[in-house]
């Protein structure tokens, strides 16, 4: 090949493909340059004027290299890789670094092959990070457990690219074994280990990073930012669906440039399909002031260093021809992407096949529960004054409100009040295990909503003002393998979506997924769930106990400022 | 250990060593900081305010990582790998990308050993590029071939950081077979591959990148620098001895910062031992006004990340603690030398065992020559018109001059003329065969001077102007093993200097081989050499048959400029 390589380059031959008359980004020079992009199998073989056997003409186009995502979970997207690649490669996004956490927080290792399987059908390099934290928190009870034996064993797969973001930096600053053995595992095996330390400073942070951590999606302050990069960390600069932090990107200068990246982390389908994926990063950080030219070094090129994605990230020859035709460094609009120097997108849409799905056996169906009934959901207080979970529009920190309720046969009464019960019910092992709280404010009525996206050991999370829908829920779940349910109490009629994958994500295309999820949250809405929540995945961050205040997982309710299990009786 | 680090870091316990009260360099920023600089084993954990059980007041002495020599061939000091790091680690430079194609050239792979064996002696890393061109050209007899098989078979080597400079760049360009072999083998093993393309431009330099090629060192115009960057290429900025290309440095910007990085190439144990290794690049190139944070992040953070040196060249936690204490950041005067967290230089002055030396037998008595006798210098012309080598002081450019010489007996008269005899004998396989040929304008008179440092194949270059002196020289060089030689025709002396590992560097110190050295160019200058040539070092670059314009190989005469052997009859 290298032979074909340098005959192309050298113009001995024609080149494969050739961008002709372009417009495109030195990232190395940090400015624009004109001329013929010259690709010869995957590879770029230089820039000048060529001769190509297919030749697309860039007159007035901008060439950028494709866009490299740092960090993301593809099951935010509720889609599997197939269908995720097939709203992102169009959008000029040619490579990503996955941390499956969800799925193999439900099906273990499995969970890791699949998406590793998965990608492999579609034209985008998926890059997948072993995730280090299973379960994230000991508190509930998880599909699987990663320990330090675990990661050991796992690491050194071939289809690993690192170790997923280390969420545990308590463990890792306070040394527990276990913690360490994982981080030491990653480094054995020469592996990059991503970060995630919101607001750990000083010293803390020296004992987290002394440990070889690399990465962090979680900054957003000037000072925590200024000191991350000063202490070797690169900084993402975060475009997710709840979760943003492109201010970030404030805090390039000149000196700290090479050292910011970008990642989605979280993106739903809706905004990937809407408003597009690094696209629509660019798109803004550019609106909002930063130099278009730095702003792509950053999706490019300094992802590519921080992953040691070597001859990739630019357009150079040798590089990986991973190339995105936009309209401009304005709107960013991709008029054709090429990956591998392949044409695999052309406006806006993709070129290859996304009907074939990697579907094996063992991440479907993993709803594991008893059959549900009504008394699996009695609430049974001491006495009329209970703990009761709020939450705040948007953002997955919840409250704690102290609440006055009444009971009747042992069973609270919710009747004519604005609180709902609340339950998280193990699905992974058949524990039994069943969770009960209070909800408050969230404004739904007769019935129940549930969902198997219960983050991060995806448990269901119910929710109802009814023993029996509520059951009815559970049951439906069960059955249909995961995904998200609405009981109305009323007509005895149940509404649900599957999420077939893990109960996290469907194998279907990502229209039709969301034209039936919207119709689902409609249902949600009008039985009075307030505008201002996402409905059902609102729903899904009320067992994470590692953000504040209070929350439920099936093993009971924590007090996450605590750190504790607590009790509902007040 | 990584507990340990933690634990420090935290500061739950004291560090081994604290440098306290420093300025330091923070290379991901750009700026310099303040505080205390804590380190464990051989890793730094933090920055702050820290105790250690040793601490090093650096009070108003600044502290920035070890220089990092992205290109050095340690035989051009004439030194063991031992003495030279005696020489280069107390000005502060902790690790080098050593090509050892000189001695591999003389010994085969066993150079390479050699090199890499020796350096385990000392505190520097010395990371190990096979050499990709061994011989440089195909027109004279070196000691070891290492053809495209070679190449493939001791890339893997485990003490194999990478493939050495690819000065053989037309037959990239051209698409040798063996030749792309060897940069295919590189590629499968995952290793870095060092440039050397002095003047390629265009679509000559898209062929030869698209090989994937990663660095050059060769750069010297705007034109050159500013081409290569944009596709790729890290530029070195040169600091050798006769080769320099500081001024590369005027063509940093706040965009391509981070593509430059310092090397030395080729420097003598002089320069070493009096102006200092790369902190005399430093302090040049401060003096000429690059700023010095940039210039300590070329030598440091650039380097560390063109060779994927990871968690090195800088000051952060988990880096590696090759640190170094200077008085400021204009003289760059090294008080401290820390090497992966040790103590190894002070004041200038190594606190490592340097008398050690490693020395394999089969680097030793490389000289393999059947006893030569007067007549094997007899050179017979067809008439008076011959073809002269003229050289250029101070470089290795030669030129060709045709000069009228008269004959008696069938060899050249020289008596009364500015001519002398040169001759190049093979000394590696015994092949017997001696290249003669004519020099004009050297100056030296009554008798011969020899050395077996020619590059690149290093046999043995013999000058002079009496036949007998000349094959005294050779035997005397048989007799040693190598080194350099003068003979006095008229008193019959012979003096010489030994360089007994492979003819090439001593087993001696510094110190005393350089007065010997001094003593013996001095005689050479004596007998006539004029001051504007180095006496024995302007020979060793005559038989260099990629330099224009006539040189002398073992072969025979070469013309560089048809690429081509010629006649000596003009």
């Amino acid at each position: 090949m290298l032979e074909k390589y340098i005959n192309a380059a050298t113009r001995r031959v024609k080149s494969d493909l050739v961008l002709k008359n372009a417009t495109f980004v030195d990232v190395f020079s940090g400015c624009l340059k004109k001329g013929d992009i010259a690709v010869v199998g995957d590879r770029i073989v230089g820039t000048g004027e060529y001769e190509g056997e297919k030749e697309i003409d860039c007159k007035n186009l901008t060439v950028v290299p494709g866009y490299i995502d740092g960090h993301v979970h593809i099951e935010s997207s509720q889609l599997s890789p197939e269908e995720f690649a097939s709203l992102i490669v169009p959008r000029g996004t040619t490579a990503i670094i996955a941390d499956p956490h969800e799925i193999t927080n439900v099906c273990g290792m499995a969970g890791c092959e699949y998406i590793a399987n998965a990608s492999k059908n579609v034209p985008l390099d998926v890059l997948i990070q072993l995730p280090s934290c299973v379960p994230a928190t000991p508190f509930e009870t998880s599909g699987a457990v990663l320990a330090g034996k675990d990661i050991e064993e796992n690491i050194t797969n071939e289809y690993i690219f690192g170790l997923g973001e280390f969420m545990n930096y308590p463990g890792i600053i306070y040394c527990d074994p276990d913690t360490l053995k994982k981080v030491e595992a990653a480094h054995a095996a020469g592996k990059i280990i991503d970060g995630h330390a919101p607001a750990v400073y000083g010293y803390e942070l020296n004992g987290y990073l002394s440990a070889g951590i690399s990465t962090d999606h979680e900054c957003v302050t000037k000072e925590e930012i200024e000191e991350k990069i000063s202490k070797g960390v690169y900084v993402h600069i975060r475009h997710g669906s709840s979760t943003q932090n492109l201010g970030n990107a404030k805090y390039i200068t000149d000196a700290n440039m090479r050292r910011f990246l970008l990642c989605t982390d979280d993106r739903h389908a809706a905004d990937l399909k809407e408003k597009g994926h690094l696209d629509d990063a660019l798109r803004k950080l550019v609106a909002e002031g930063l130099d278009p030219v730095r702003a792509v070094i950053c999706a490019t090129l300094n992802a590519a260093e921080c992953y040691n994605l070597h001859f990739r990230g630019a357009i150079a020859p040798h590089y990986l021809a991973d190339l995105v035709v936009v309209d401009n460094l304005k709107n960013f609009n991709a008029k054709y992407v090429i990956k591998s120097g392949k044409l695999v997108a052309e406006n806006g849409k993709p070129l290859f096949d996304t009907s074939k799905r990697y579907l094996p056996g063992n991440v479907l169906n993993t709803v594991y529960l008893k059959h549900m009934k009504a008394e699996d959901f009695i609430l049974t207080l001491k006495g009329k004054r209970a703990r009761a979970i709020t939450i705040e529009p948007g953002g997955v920190v919840t409250g704690c409100e102290t609440v006055e309720v009444e009971s009747k046969n042992g069973d609270v009464v919710l009747k004519g009040t604005d609180i709902l019960k609340l339950a998280v019910v193990e699905r992974h092992k058949m524990t039994g295990n069943i969770g009960k709280g209070l909800f408050k404010g969230y404004g739904f009525k007769g019935g129940a909503l549930g969902i198997t996206i219960a983050h991060d050991s995806h448990n269901i999370i119910l929710m109802g003002d009814d023993n029996a829908s509520m059951a009815k829920a559970a049951n439906r779940l069960k059955e249909i393998g995961g995904g998200m349910v609405i009981v109305d109490s009323a007509s005895g009629e149940v509404h649900s979506l599957t999420l077939d994958i893990g109960g996290l994500m469907s194998s279907r295309d990502a229209e039709s997924l969301q034209s039936d999820s919207r119709a689902l949250i409609e249902r949600a809405h009008s039985m009075g769930v307030k505008r201002e929540y996402e409905a059902f995945m609102s729903l899904a961050f009320l067992s994470l106990a590692v953000i504040p205040k209070l929350k439920l997982t099936d093993a009971g309710l924590f007090d996450v400022e605590k750190f504790a299990f607590t009790d509902i009786n007040a």
